[in-house]
């Protein structure tokens, strides 16, 4: 008889819904009558032998674990090594998962989370080891090949397009005698899709002063700033929805004059700085905002305001997108039964049945054409004269945002966070600590 | 007979929660058979003799307004001058006053616009014209004497504390791998109100590891740095709730290292800067949290997250807190009715009776009680050494922000954005925008 055990496992940066597919992997497992172990941290915890026994936590506790925000096992940015390069690794996960009686392995993370996914299912291969892996998505970048949609994405851009709207009724009424721009930059690291939804501000009958930065675009200070003084001289006032990547992209392109390198140099707020290199080869982003918010009062000559939005924007599960939870749900029930019905080597994906009525099911996708891939927004979902959404990007992310949310708040109003129990299985192996491997 | 309008204004930042201060004013306006006059843009509007007839809204719009951020009749920051200085700035008001038969006027802001119905109500005094005149209360920074709160104040407290504890969940997930800190730059100016907040993010049963850092406190490098190591030593993580106003703060005690004075000196990123000064002589004071992010990670020597919240804070009326807003319409309703009654020169104020169960009642104060001064938090509301909330804090704090919110979306999922008729006045006197004034 096959390893009955299931391994699940968050790995990179946390969205608002990734629970909700923890919770419904764990529901799934308990279905199909399976133990559940939780890698904590990621990865690590298979690498430290660090497992939590879900069947330890109550029906109703994993029912209000779909509704907090983080991974409520702990996440990890950590890239394995190539099988070729450091088989001791991988000869490790799989001691533990033998240990263990673990069979299926579901990870659940971004495209580079999605690399671990590949390489674990060629080092169970070549340690013929039978081990079915399941790639999970997850990411508010909504970069991820293969899926028409990831998980985490809907209620980020909820989020940024609730906070577009909310301060551009701030800003068009204090724009007559004070700030008349305002900048919020949003993440997606080297794409734009979350700054395209800042273009679902506009209402039904209604366009607002927004424009959206969008890494994808080629990068001109004088159409920006022209942009820009259109829409005030027409409104008023402009909101500017800042993808964290623009600030690469004006590096790259030398876009930038003595002042904005100066800063960047010597401050270190902008990316140039190599010790901000996360274990992925990615630069840390953030801080597009105040330097652009320099430049725009510069060649502007007016008071500008700005936000970053950092972590509030992919934590804010008070503001989670139904459908983006329901999705994510779906994803790890779905990754479960693939995996009890012998599938490996995939990723699940969520694909688009229509726009309007919105209408999805769930697919998956060979997990070597997702691993390491990075798409970005498509031409068609935005009018890069306007700097602003096209109808094609407003059907296309509309669906995802749709909803009233259920928040759910304990006695002080706030968003209610439960403690899991998170026991730990019993070691049976020597005891090493993930970072021992690296 | 006296004169019968009633002329109404919003002055200074917006809230999540001053329209339902207007909504309170019209209302009571048709309760009591008085026309309602907004002024566009606060006292502009007076001196633009830009009248919004508030007769051409439907009840529907004025309940609905409620739930709109920002001020839907544009706000003004501009401070009146003396009137020995400019006597005609204050002839021209009185004039549009008297064109449209106003006996009565109600001004809604903080410390700064309480000055303005302070000195219009000593011009009304000096030019012989019967006018009443009523300060409305609003600020989310809470920095106003002779109140217990401010409106606008417990609804951007319920978004920080809301803010810290969704970060808290996102962060320590990350912690084991990636960054260990993060730094929430909170408003404020120059007190800790808002960063007090971030204190309400514990749990009922449960401490996180949060610190924040107070204007009101002495800055110390050391016991700060000090307190972080001990939080990531025993929680894994800390969470930083920074009051802007730190800033100012660190730039007047010299606690800056060379890097520090570097950045702002050069990249004026923090408040150093002269052309940034508002009318009403403060600073411009956001961007703290990226020049002690950089300062942490020198100290720390690990990867810092970090995020400014920006007008996002005041106009989240997604997040509202239910007293604030009940505080905020009870505050224009008690207005109309004190002015109607007779009552001039005072500022209504909200008294709390007890804190559990929380009861409050609307008073009242001489506006010269309030105009221009600045409360700061009370040392009882914080533990210094801990850079933590104190148990008489969250007893001032909880029932502020207590309740469920309800929060009103369009069709899309977003909060609904109502656009009233906004109708203005015939204009009776020669026409002079209110730039000409200054």
């Amino acid at each position: 008889m096959s390893r009955q055990a299931i391994f699940y496992a968050q790995s990179g940066g946390a969205t608002s819904v990734i629970n909700a597919t923890a919770a419904g992997v764990i529901l799934a497992a308990r279905a199909v009558g399976r133990p559940l172990y939780v890698g904590r941290n990621g990865i690590c915890g298979a690498l430290a032998e660090e497992l939590i026994d879900t069947r330890a936590e109550s029906e109703a506790d994993i029912e209000a674990l779909s509704y907090v925000p983080g991974c409520a096992f702990g996440s990890c940015r950590l890239k394995l090594p190539s099988f070729d390069d450091n088989p001791a690794v991988y000869a490790r996960i799989f001691d533990v998962f033998d240990a263990h009686d673990v069979g299926i392995c579901l990870y659940n993370g971004g495209g580079d989370s999605q690399d671990t996914v590949s390489k674990l299912a060629s080092a169970g291969k070549c340690l013929g080891y039978p081990l079915r892996v399941i790639g999970l998505p997850k990411t508010i970048d909504n970069d991820l090949a293969g899926t028409d949609c990831s998980p985490g994405y809907g209620s980020a851009a909820r989020y940024i397009a609730t906070a577009t709207r909310e301060v551009y009724c701030d800003l068009s009424a204090m724009a007559p005698t004070s700030s008349k721009v305002f900048l919020l930059e949003v993440m997606g690291r080297n794409t734009g899709w979350l700054a395209l939804a800042g273009g679902l501000a506009h209402g039904a009958n209604r366009k607002l002063p927004i424009m959206l930065l969008m890494p994808e675009q080629v990068w001109s200070w004088e159409r920006c700033v022209c942009r820009v003084q259109k829409l005030i001289e027409e409104s008023g006032c402009a909101v500017l929805v800042v993808a964290e990547g623009i600030s690469d992209k004006l590096m790259v392109t030398g876009e930038y004059d003595w002042h904005f390198r100066e800063v960047t140099q010597r401050g270190g707020l902008c990316s140039s700085d190599c010790t901000r290199v996360d274990v992925f080869g990615h630069r840390q982003m953030s801080g597009a905002a105040p330097i652009l918010a320099e430049q725009f009062r510069h060649r502007l000559g007016c008071k500008i305001q700005w936000a970053v939005a950092g972590y509030l924007q992919r934590a804010a599960a008070h503001l989670a997108s139904l459908v983006d939870r329901e999705q994510a749900r779906a994803v790890g029930t779905r990754a479960v039964e693939l995996a009890a019905a012998g599938v490996s080597g995939v990723m699940v994906t969520i694909e688009r049945l229509s726009s309007q009525p919105y209408r999805w099911r769930l697919g998956s996708i060979a997990v070597s054409e997702v691993a390491n891939r990075v798409v970005g927004v498509p031409a068609e979902f935005w009018d890069e004269q306007r700097y602003d959404i096209s109808g094609a990007g407003r059907e296309y992310l509309e669906p995802l945002i749709a909803g009233e949310s259920t928040m759910r708040v304990d006695a002080y109003g706030l968003p209610n966070v439960i403690t899991l129990n998170n026991r730990l299985l019993a070691q049976r192996l020597p005891k090493i600590s993930w970072r021992d491997w690296f």
